[in-house]
């Protein structure tokens, strides 16, 4: 797949816009950052990095992109620049993985005005999207706790959505997917046994699970809801397993897809003991998100395995994380956005997070300061400076580096898993307040006082930035 | 894009199991269909059958897919099988574009029990999502009357979920979309001008907006709340327009992209009234959905273009389509899925849909029948058989119809324009309390005679589908 035309046409039409005007060596930076945490929670998993950068690497218009382009009316110089045009900017990014919050730069980009607006939709719809998933994983498997999640969204997902939402699943803490296309392409474990069709099609539900028993006897997982789970499900399910023991092997697990899973997971797991099949592990699947799991826990009721479809793959009900990109410095000078509202105003400027820790290692707050900062002593609510953080003494992290330095991907490569590792161990960091999975405290994301200063300066020098509509208002 | 690994594992492992038990021959039939209107709506619009069509035509597992699921232990004869493999079924499908309603078989699928189950996962994840998203722009553009919508939900699109979010979004009605890559591949109108971010690399808003209408002189539409709205970019893009004027040529449009839209887009309406400037268009974007819609629709704003995205290409707050595929019929027997929820029982046999209009041309209701029935005079209620409508003498249409024969896509192809002129000519053949908005009246689905005794003498001969089973519980 050709990713040059994976953009929203203004992005397109504003490039060749500064072509034209002559401002295609002019430099830029631009911030990634989002405004909500989503699912009501207190953090989001960063996820779609890696994802991202193979994209830069390789991004490239081919003929048929620039005559599609031709044909919607681009002129020539700017399609023979586009034909040479290869994304050389710097990228400085937390790592993927790690715990991030509202309102602060987690990629910066750098380069080019022209480049660094071009890849703006790209960018966006990549990590917004693997962020959001992620961090829907990473509260459904912490409401499951120790037992095993399984991604089963694909026929679910939002189309091709689905490539990267079990890549992002799996960021977040799932065990396996349903997804073997996204298994293969991102080295995923991938995991699925049978539906009721295949019971269906045998007629028999007996003959059915003997059939696949005897197919695949080390990871038989039969469905037991196809007629009448405790009825006819589980007592087959039973005759089968101690088949299986009868060849030496053992009966994987079983899987409830319907009815009220606390009781019937009980009374499946009381009779598999009273056949001596302590063993077999209880999967359950269908409308599963992290409250259901939450109350089926608390219940304690007997489930080995999670299989979440709808609700992971789809990130219901948010559907999609907030974040935005905008222009933080053109040609070397600080600049921000505007706003009626407040907190749609922006932060100017090349800048970095600083991750404090309180003394018992657990994250303390996250302020953003500018790239050269040095030591910092206070760190201020972006908003309302009378509310300060004293960060005097405290241990900190820069958590942005440069992942991709004038065209090159120098990002240092994990497994998919190992980013898992990653994500679960800086949630780990969290106090518990903050991981708390309703109604989470606040997390405090601050500014340094050489932002406040400077983004003061931009609004007292830039009425508007504009004194000649001022004065076209004026006199009306 | 190689699609033969785009599916749920267990696809694949009950399709090893269907080949090993020497049952590859065997014939099936399965049904797509959803239980529930999504949106609280009256109807979906059936969307992705071409796509799906396309992708099935071309469905061949490569050599490294191949490969791959031999690292995953699948066996050596069913992979020679599947290297070989080729869809050679029969798609029978209603027409996209098409007025669809819960639990009728939209789509039937005949063929091998192992192709028909293959490819089960893919026709999900395709038609799901599609018909999902043009469902939902179907309910936005029809809040918005004769006012154009345009997608720009890329960027919180669900990843690559953009490209179909976008086809599916034309065929529910919308006019253009910034979306690069679909517009491209799909043949839709691509569209977008400007970004605050053009505004702010030219740090003068005046200037950023004699650029843009300096290169883009016929269809320039600027962005007016990078700085104030009222004060800054509205006199800005009237004095614009005037030197536009001077040279013959006409502002296209201003954008809101903040604030109350019912109030500044009358503001602005009127200052451009009161310069002479009656044709620049007023677009507004951010966070638009049906329900802002109605709202600004009822205030009477003064609106021509709505910029749908986040809610549109994420389809929010659904998500998802629930649809399903479930087997009807294996080796010429009718068969079905039992439940201990009735409403999740199937229907067996092979189907058809039977559309009936009332004597004032309106579509009176949709009959589920057997394929090959003959006139039929009353329908039923699926589960309470003594609720039934009378439909002797009405016209009717039967709405599948073979798209695909014995691996060969028949489907004649129409522009997504032309599936779109024909979804919004069915939808217009709702009666109007169907198609209302909110609380719409239910369109009543039934089954013919012959389905309810077919169903019955299923259920009766088949207490839970295995006797050996009810045996062993009894014994305990």
């Amino acid at each position: 797949m050709n990713y040059s035309l994976y953009t929203d046409l203004y992005e397109l039409t504003m490039a060749q816009g500064y072509f034209l005007a002559g401002r295609e060596k002019e430099e830029a930076v631009f911030d990634y950052f989002f405004r909500k945490l989503p699912f009501e929670g207190g953090y989001v998993i960063f996820a779609g990095l890696e994802t991202l950068l193979d994209i830069l690497e390789s991004y490239k218009f081919g003929r048929k992109e620039i005559a599609y382009l031709k044909r919607l009316g681009f002129k020539k110089e700017f399609l023979e620049f586009l034909a040479n045009f290869r994304f050389n900017g710097n990228v400085f990014s937390v790592k993927e993985g790690e715990v991030v919050f509202q309102n602060e730069p987690i990629v910066r980009i750098e380069g080019s005005l022209i480049e660094t607006q071009l890849i703006e939709t790209l960018l966006l719809n990549v990590l917004n999207f693997q962020s959001l998933v992620a961090t829907k994983a990473a509260r459904i498997c912490s409401a499951a706790g120790d037992k095993a999640v399984l991604d089963f969204g694909m026929r679910r997902a939002q189309g091709l959505g689905a490539v990267w939402a079990s890549r992002a699943a799996v960021i977040g803490g799932v065990k396996a997917t349903s997804n073997v296309f996204a298994a293969k392409e991102f080295g995923l474990t991938p995991s699925g046994t049978m539906a009721h069709s295949w019971i269906q099609s045998f007629g028999d539900e007996l003959t059915a699970f003997r059939k696949y028993a005897e197919i695949y006897p080390d990871n038989a997982v039969l469905l037991l809801d196809t007629y009448n789970t405790l009825g006819s499900g589980l007592p087959n399910a039973i005759k089968v397993a101690k088949e299986l023991e009868a060849k030496g092997k053992r009966l994987l697990g079983v899987r409830l897809d319907s009815g009220d899973f606390a009781y019937l997971s009980r009374e499946v797991r009381a009779k598999l003991h009273n056949s001596g099949l302590d063993y077999v592990k209880i999967a359950v699947s269908n409308q599963i998100d992290e409250y259901i799991i939450k109350s089926l826990e608390e219940q304690s009721a007997a489930i080995d395995i999670y299989g979440v479809g709808t609700k992971l793959a789809a990130a219901k009900p948010d559907g999609a994380l907030d974040g935005v990109y905008k222009l933080s410095e053109i040609a070397g000078k600080p600049t921000m956005k505007f706003s009626e509202n407040i907190a749609k105003t922006t932060l100017p400027g090349r800048k970095e997070i600083r991750r404090y820790f309180s003394e018992d290692g657990y994250f303390y707050g996250d302020a953003v300061t500018l790239a050269d900062e040095k030591t910092i002593t206070k760190y201020y609510h972006p908003h309302f400076p009378e509310k300060f953080k004293v960060v005097k003494g405290l241990s900190f992290e820069n958590l942005l580096s440069l992942v991709f330095s004038k065209g090159k991907n120098t990002l240092s490569r994990r497994s998919i898993p190992e980013i898992a590792d990653y994500a679960k161990s800086r949630v780990n960091l969290l106090p518990s307040e903050v991981r708390r999975f309703d109604f989470p405290h606040v997390y405090k994301v601050g500014v340094s006082k050489r932002i406040i200063t400077l983004r003061g300066s931009l609004f007292v020098g830039n009425k508007w930035r504009n004194s000649s509509s001022r004065e076209l208002l004026d006199k009306k």
